[in-house]
């Protein structure tokens, strides 16, 4: 973290993808002239023509292998669902000694879905900057997205160091500290920390959903009592979350059991009148919330 | 909502607990000069101490039937596992005419444990203002807390419609918006729209208590994404929540079963990698955000 940070540049940086992390990168990019030439693809037309009426893209292509042509950066900012297809069609026409870099929530799956594409000479450093909102889209970017949040970047082992050291130069630069580990821990912790965190939001939003129509009402009114803060996460892009489910499904699957198992025994404890443990439950709880305000990250 | 507001006036109000709600309530009495005199009880003699000095008690007693002495309105601001105990050291000093309200989260048990200690002609008018935070303690407490908010009240059957409207413009004055509705469907609602919230918060921020150590800092470390809204969620107070799910059991069972229902679908689907339906679960869910913004509680 005590590092002097060195301003990386790039001549010509292929975004594949321009939501809400994609655009607010791009927004960085442009804010400090870290490159000669922006080129967008994204999926549909409409969205390439916000990304130029924002100013985000000197150029702007719904192929993605025309806008990695020539890129010495080409960053993944899509659903995981796509980085397959996305690679078998850019993979051979990324120059060697490239650098492609990604954005997703979950990183073993990068390196078994993108890496087998790319030719020899380039360079993956899969990526993952922790920072969001629950909106979408590329006008819900904005620079600042980053700043003071961590980024955390699962290189595969052997990767050249000065590839891993311009990522992370990418990183500084929008303000993030910037971690390392393997793609496998990445993933194990993200499984807790949000992944999780995630499905069980989206499940209470969903069992609220469902509740007789009169009630429902109610629950949208009375929000303030804690409800409204699972609304906020569960109101996340579903095709994202969809493919981070779907691609760290053991981790994921592993921490929901842990989660399950204690959950019934809180259940049991109210059942049953103990008013100790979960007094005494409740209270350690407290200390994480400690350990995180010390770390700023709230 | 549209009715002209009518600024009530207290000779004596009695305040038997003075933490975040209480304590938020004596500085809008004070602010807008509701009450010629505040006699404030609670549990130790420092919290008293800290009332004095923050200018919200003009007497104290740590014996709460000294308090309500000649008091025309007594406000429960106490966990809910103390009602009983405490109704039965007030109860009869309350004065007829009197208005014995309090601020829990459930209302049935409020009924049952302060109703039957009370004499005759004294009011007996259940509320909850639905504002908070992780915070606890009488520093804690701004007057502020309770604007825009709802404050549900749950009297009894046959209870005098002015002590009702006394309470309510009491709340009204705080900024709150007032609803009246029957005590079990209060508990039912915020069964699901707070308790569970906080049961699952709490639960969640556990299971990550409980990893390996080392894991356990990096959960910290990275908790912005997702997790840090459970751990706020989970840093209320303990006591006054073992006594919230110890007093609304029933309902917040039922809601916990609804809820472990919908995890193991979602989590099967996970399992055997059912994207489209993972799609349209989560995309369901956005619905209840955006009437959440509407009514403006988010």
């Amino acid at each position: 973290m005590s590092e002097v940070g060195v301003r990386p540049h790039f001549r010509r940086v292929a975004l594949i993808g321009i939501g809400l992390i994609g655009s607010s990168l791009a927004r960085v990019i442009r804010r400090d002239g870290l490159a000669d030439h922006i080129a967008v693809s994204a999926r549909t037309q409409h969205t390439l023509d916000i990304a130029t009426r924002l100013g985000l893209a000197d150029s702007t292509s719904l192929d993605a292998r025309k806008v990695v042509e020539g890129a010495d950066l080409v960053v993944l900012s899509v659903p995981l669902g796509a980085y397959g297809s996305i690679a078998s069609v850019i993979g051979s026409g990324v120059k060697p000694g490239a650098i492609v870099t990604d954005v997703g929530s979950v990183k073993e799956c990068v390196i078994a879905d993108v890496g087998p594409h790319l030719p020899e000479g380039v360079h993956l450093v899969p990526g993952h900057p922790v920072a969001g909102t629950e909106h979408s889209g590329p006008e819900a970017g904005f620079a600042e997205l980053f700043a003071g949040r961590y980024c955390i970047l699962t290189p595969p082992p052997g990767t050249d160091p000065t590839a891993i050291e311009t990522v992370t130069a990418l990183w500084r630069q929008a303000g993030m500290i910037v971690e390392t580990m393997s793609a496998q821990h990445h993933d194990r912790v993200l499984a807790i920390t949000s992944h999780l965190p995630h499905l069980i939001a989206y499940t209470i939003v969903g069992t609220a959903t469902d509740l007789e129509e009169q009630l429902k009402s109610e629950v949208i009114r009375y929000s303030a009592g804690g409800f409204r803060d699972f609304t906020r996460i569960a109101a996340s892009d579903p095709v994202m979350w969809r493919d981070v489910f779907l691609n760290n499904r053991d981790a994921v699957l592993e921490m929901l059991g842990r989660f399950t198992e204690d959950l019934a025994a809180l259940q049991r404890a109210i059942r049953w009148g103990e008013g100790d443990g979960l007094q005494e439950k409740f209270t350690r709880t407290r200390e994480i919330r400690r350990g995180i305000l010390e770390v700023k990250q709230a």
